[in-house]
């Protein structure tokens, strides 16, 4: 056996080592594309196995977003406060990327943030940790997200 | 006696009418005036009673809502549906009063309850009720608000 | 003046008790009412004022408790033990209504409001005092109920 | 008629000013003797109704404050603050009933005040506002409360 | 040394794809083993560490969901909507779980489902995508679970 | 090659072996480890893009829990009943790391429990089990804490 035993340990960690770096930048991205691609194969799934009503309740949580006396960057953002005071973590993730998407600035998401700091309480602030982790992963995916 | 025991039950219920007329008047009114009176007088009180602590609380509430990256109007709806989906009666009333001046028209106000209703789902629709009907009375109480 | 203002004060409280006691027998009836006729006005009121997708929620909200997979008697346990897990009273004393009509009995309603007080805890008890009140009235007001 | 019908509206409000004011007196200190009537009534009305388990989960409700190796006073604090972030008035009523029994002062209370309103947000605020009402209420009513 | 470094890293490739693909085989039914092993494992430790009363509550929570006025499949319906509602993933999975030995079947359970998004509202669902894997895990894990 | 392929798996297994018992002892002490690092991280993130009142915010979330009328045992056993029954697992994970610095003992922290999950329900109960869990971890990394 060329190497030995202790030659094979130390080219399994240099193997790893390497594998961790390179999932080091992999992860970078990848709580986006996490939530983004479990959340459609769970909906693809939804719309195979749910009832009319279910499909309804689904269709007006697309319609009620839309373009209207609000625009869709108000909407985004009130969506997302929502989400936050109701410390929904996947919902505050979808209205991040919506509110990046309707280009909402830093300085706009952090009045956003405070508001639901302050009315949901000290409870909100884990929430807000991983919308921050979230939100700068969003502004690291770049203008072509 | 003039008049006799049911000549007085008659004119009771005269002067009951005329009252309760006066008072539904009054009771138009009323909403507003209740809300914004219990509020005052209970803030006055905490600023008497509270510690150094509640009183940096309540000025960052003030804080909060001031012009900045949004205008007022836009954090006085993030105020208004984070309150619609906490279900907090008094705290709607507060924003609906801020929007209002604010000058949120009818149709934006409605995208707003929409989201409210369907963030927070069918348990907002009680909320919603009360707020159409505070709603109306900011209205009713015209430009003068 | 015959019987002067001592006995004008006698006749105001003889007429006073009257009233009271004919209150006591209308108060008795008037959670329902109340509930109910305030639910109708400003579901009337909504319906004037509201926009499409608001309307597309209250349609949604009526179909979702309509006979299915799961029966009427069911569904409506579903909506009582939600609504008061969520502590919402308009919501309870709705499905207290639907559920009476449906024919939930005495120990079965005891046991949803078990339910109810298991998961959600001892914050549920205030509000399950008010249920035991409102379902006390809802038989009170009989089969024709 | 003596007096006619003008010294009858007149004599009329003289009784109400007085009522009125009787009432004021009483009101002040109504506030805990209405939450207390309602809480036995219904207390008493459950007794008479609920299931074996209700029951239990009720006597589970007391025996969690006893005196152990935590003293009523500072569990009496712990329930407070969780009714408080939990936003349910009755139960606030109730432990902040204890909490004066138990000799928790005035400093200490409005530390108990501010945890809850920053653990829970601006939507503790209304919450506090009453807490407050009834706290003074308590402290109205004194050392033979 | 034998094969070299590249076909090391072959090597350990050819390794990690078997199991990968084993592991996902695995995790095809993991979720249900992941919950209940957690679950069975930290109840065993509370039994080990909790107070009288705490066992009592759990007791409690046992016997509530006994066959009684109401059947185990309508109890566990009701477990479910109450934590869905209240956004419980871990509550979620236990009542999906006894909903399944119930009997509930597809129509029924999506019925369930409905009440719960309607109810609690856009916030649930999250929740429901999760409950909607775990409820096909469990339809995969077949008649013998 | 020397040892072949299924050697190589061998090797490729014990080395696996090993690692998994080392990551045994490492996990065991991870879960105070995973929540202080990227909570550290995280707040450090914030504080380089928070606006002013967020900060002001995070300086008010410090202060409220100083000794003070109430001692610092108590308080954050308040915060810990507080964050139990709103169920956010790492404010739970925070007042628990708190409540063992300030001493509280193991019938102490039992009956904070109690509290939490009779008030806050069943629901609270998956959150009690990491608790438990985080508990125990903290009292084995011992008085070095």
């Amino acid at each position: 056996m060329s190497g030995g035993f202790f030659y094979f340990v130390f080219r399994y960690f240099v193997v790893r080592i390497i594998i961790h770096y390179s999932q080091f930048i992999t992860r970078h991205m990848s709580l986006i594309q996490d939530f983004e691609s479990y959340r459609t194969k769970m909906n693809d799934r939804i719309m195979e196995t749910a009832n009319t009503n279910i499909k309804r309740f689904f269709a007006l949580d697309t319609t009620t977003y839309a373009d209207g006396a609000l625009d869709v960057k108000t909407k985004e953002m009130l969506g997302l406060v929502a989400s936050m005071v109701l410390r929904c973590d996947d919902c505050i993730k979808y209205h991040l990327g919506k509110c990046h998407e309707a280009g909402v600035n830093h300085d706009e998401i952090n009045e956003v943030f405070m508001i639901a700091n302050l009315v949901g309480g000290s409870i909100v602030i884990p929430h807000y940790r991983r919308a921050v982790e979230y939100w700068d992963e969003l502004n690291l995916a770049g203008s072509g997200q």
